[in-house]
């Protein structure tokens, strides 16, 4: 599928013009020589996959971008409409493939297929449809690519990447969950817009499960390097406890909410996951709330366990993890976290 | 809809930090005092749409990014799914709403509403359905902003351009639409894909109606700025005529063969409007084949009829047009072009 | 000296090309009709101005870029350098001048015009010979742009900036000095090398004078939205309060050390600058160490004195300050800093 | 070099800080394995090669950035300048040493070091300077990136670059010179500027030997893929043989007047410089005119010589030479600039 059957129809005479049109110069290396360049692998073409991969392009992340779904037409189409836009971006190598072969050499694989989240829909209910995708799409990419960086998006995000850990036989470092960066953001959007102040000044962590049972870091939460509950106690403000549960209970609605409304998610996501395929392929060092191995920090020793803590991402993919302190009560409620996913994962068999 | 419910559940205490965290100066402006800044508003939220306020957000574009749509809740969701990225992005102000007071103050008002053009149904075809809905769109738009740049995408685009022009009383500068912009770009992916160059070495221009009886303009194709059919004479390399126009014929038909594999074309023509946005609103004065009011160019003279010529595009809108050199059988064809438009005009009643 | 004379010497025969070959399209704005772009001044073309110039150009940040300086020789080829390079940029208008009229409707005027600092010069000892300077600079700037924001780089930084709210008779708002915002970079870039994380995770600022007197906040150190000193306690890890001191000074003699080894600074102060340039145009409601009117924060109050403060900077300029917590010894610091700055001013006669 | 004294002195204490704040993962890779990212090496730190290394950061075209000088202190300081400014730049590794192993594993070399250009001087008058120079410097580099490209700034350009090629061993697609690129860029920006029109609109060649006896193609004019010469003679426009001509000229002497103006050139070729990078690095398959091995083209057959000529630049080096059609004048300029050139090296003995 890489050349598209219009281009064939240039015909003899069009493959004359490129022959003629370039010469080789002399003394050059041989042709069979490689070069380095950086390859994302997208799987799963809905409008996740897509907004993920648009948006990888528009921001010139990747010199190849390769697209694998098993909807051939589908598939077919959402490449043909990137490539059209060839004349307004910087080069990129676009192809897509019913077949893994696409994705051979890629420094990242990212995760998006999976039966999409319906209306009311708990995540974890959508496990069972995925698992068995997942055994079909993981040991193909840990074969064509076992040097790269395996990202999960689809849900639930927390089992769906211990499984494919499981699947690629990855050390844990290259192989992460989207999890709750999608939800600091959210987070950081609803202080930053509630305070009229710039989203990138303020930070603030969800971590733990991705979905109902995440865990908000209240001591975390900082305004161009202010921590706020220590500004407010030193202004003497007070402030009801419900106040801040409200803005948490805010963010985990706020993925029903714009799925109720349009039917998906697709561009916060999209942006989500390019901000994180930027940290990991431009090695940028940077901390997120991502999904990796969690077994040891904060006392969470029941099993292997991933859930999102805020970890440093680059080029090697989780750096380490942030030993950040945490209250009592987030202790408590992080491990219950841990506690829920491994009981899912008991009944998996893994 | 400019503040979420969401964020007003910080509460009374919410506000109180706001206005705690930040203390003015002393002598300082009067506040009604008001700063330019670029905002940019886009009518209709449909893949198009979306597509195109994406890319617009993506590549930092505008201050101030304002949604409109009938449907108020996929209108809502939309916003909102782009809000949740700010953290990820520069700060872009984003509100949305069914009533028209939003776009107040646009700089550009990107026009997409309309209904979809079916598999197999003819750009002309869409018409009726749409001037109706036109007649509702841009007489608040002009009201709104009425020193702001008119961009149409809606098809069949160049009668909806002029319906545009005429509905709006704008002069004919600010009266833009999308046109051939995006065809000429898949033409030259096609040719640059063929050639393995990278498609912005390659100029190439469609030029006419936007749709089945659009205008190759041979002559215009150069690569790297080497003229293709003079590089082809000059090499004494023959070519068939057919094969030119399979070129332009799988262009012609590559709108419809991404609408038949995935129902809808969205991602190349959101790049094309953001580089014609980029064009306009950063004054780059580049040369872009646009819909513009073409009476008295190449002997268009039949009436007032837009479409796709060579035009330089600016702050003010549109600057020129370019005065190639068309073989007689492109004018012909060109002039075939605009009978055919001014034809369907007859039966409107502007 | 918009034109460049080589440019002239295409001769009639090139004004002829020109018109020919674009041709206007009927029915079009008044040509006199004028549209709104972002026009940034840099006044004097040494080092820093220039490193600041060329930021800003391949950062994109404005349409149009005025250079005026006292040298023409000097100030030309500047220009020429910068427009040579217009094939690899977006286009930007760029003109120079030695009159402050090329400065005319500026949206963002940054003074760096100044003696150098010389070799274990202290900052202070400069001021004498910039002031008078100033009194030829600012009030023309002020005449050409009213509505202008203007952004004091020439050291000392304070000084000049309140001396330049003098002259203009502008705003508090609109009258800002570059001040801590490199030291603070400093400050983040030693701690990030040395925990090897990206400088941009890192929340840190120095306030007060720019210089010897400066003062670092230890309270704001965090890292991810970790705040330094309470993971250092909780974790119960002893550290000296001279570590924290050497980093500081670290900082404080970095701009000697960069001075003493290349004989001045200029890169770090012009991403420094155009940072700043780009929050307040693009109105980005980020914070800053900047130097703003200080009186009635933090208990200063002996008179109208700039020094740095996290401040809230937008289209606006200076939204807001804000209103962190303090220990006692770093408002003594603070207040000793404001006091060393008035002494100064005192002796000026403003 | 590559830690800062400054950096250090966080002393014991801070390094306790960077092991207890991040913690590993279990089952990870082992550390010692390596990672690809892409690295490029700037060798001589004076105006040119600072503006490339500044250029190259802001345009955030390397994940390591290594800079080699003779002079230590000078070199000290401009690394310094440079990390100052990490808090505003997407996170770079920046080295500099005055010993060759820094470049090791580098992608890209590009060779700034020679003596600066006097004004009045010829190109070729700075070569025998030059060639010892560079047999201390090629060796090492080609020693260390064995799989790098080489780009070669220092002028007389062409000669150098043959002599790269000779001391590096490497094949010819990998040793290019900086050649005519920017002589290009100030053709097209004195055509753009006299139109008024965008510059990125405007194709034309300068190919042959950098400097007086470098090569105008006339007939590769384009505005917007319209062939000039041609337009003109289809509209009928007489034009003089010396307005061209005049053109020509004013770009072989804007250099000398930038010289002249200001003591030296940086920006302009920063911005070329850097722009070759992007091609080169990110695979864009674009066409530039550069200095390559010229031998077998156009009736170049004196022997092994290097100029500019209009080169297809990727991942790979260089890809091919565009086969333009020239006119038998051309062709005779082209060929007495190989003969200067070969004249000249035959007195280097290599």
């Amino acid at each position: 599928m890489q050349k598209s059957p219009s281009a064939s129809s240039l015909g003899p005479g069009g493959l004359d013009l490129a022959q003629a049109f370039f010469k080789p110069i002399q003394n050059t290396d041989p042709p069979s020589s490689t070069k380095r360049h950086t390859k994302i692998s997208v799987i799963g073409v809905g409008n996740v996959g897509m907004a993920i991969a648009q948006t990888i392009l528009t921001q010139d992340l990747a010199d190849e971008l390769a697209l694998v779904d098993a909807k051939s037409d589908k598939l077919r189409g959402e490449m043909l409409d990137l490539q059209h836009a060839a004349a307004f971006l910087p080069r990129t190598k676009i192809n897509a493939s019913v077949d893994y072969s696409v994705t051979a050499g890629s420094d990242l694989c990212i995760v998006t297929a999976g039966a999409r989240q319906n209306p009311g829909e708990s995540r974890l209910n959508l496990l069972q449809r995925n698992v068995a995708l997942f055994s079909n799409i993981i040991p193909p990419l840990a074969k064509y690519s076992p040097d790269s960086i395996l990202l999960i998006v689809s849900n639930p995000v927390d089992v769906l990447t211990y499984v494919s850990w499981k699947l690629s036989g990855f050390p844990s470092n290259r192989v992460i969950g989207s999890g709750t960066n999608l939800d600091s953001s959210r987070f950081r959007f609803l202080i930053a817009d509630h305070l009229d102040v710039n989203a990138q000044d303020v930070q603030a962590f969800i971590v733990g499960e991705h979905g109902d049972s995440s865990v908000a870091l209240w001591s975390s939460i900082s305004i161009g390097g202010v921590p706020v509950l220590s500004f407010l106690k030193n202004q003497q403000i007070a402030y009801e406890k419900q106040t801040l549960e409200n803005i948490h209970k805010a963010v985990v609605e706020s993925a029903y909410e714009v799925i109720s409304l349009k039917g998906y998610t697709s561009w916060a996501i999209g942006y989500s996951v390019a901000n994180l395929a930027r940290s990991l392929l431009r090695d940028q060092r940077k901390i997120h709330p991502v999904s990796v191995l969690a077994k040891g920090f904060y006392g969470i020793d029941g099993g292997e366990v991933f859930l999102s803590l805020p970890a440093q991402l680059g080029r090697g993919g989780v750096l380490g993890v942030t030993n950040i302190h945490l209250t009592d009560e987030e202790v408590q409620r992080l491990r219950k976290s841990a506690e829920t996913i491994l009981e899912v994962q008991s009944q998996l068999g893994f």
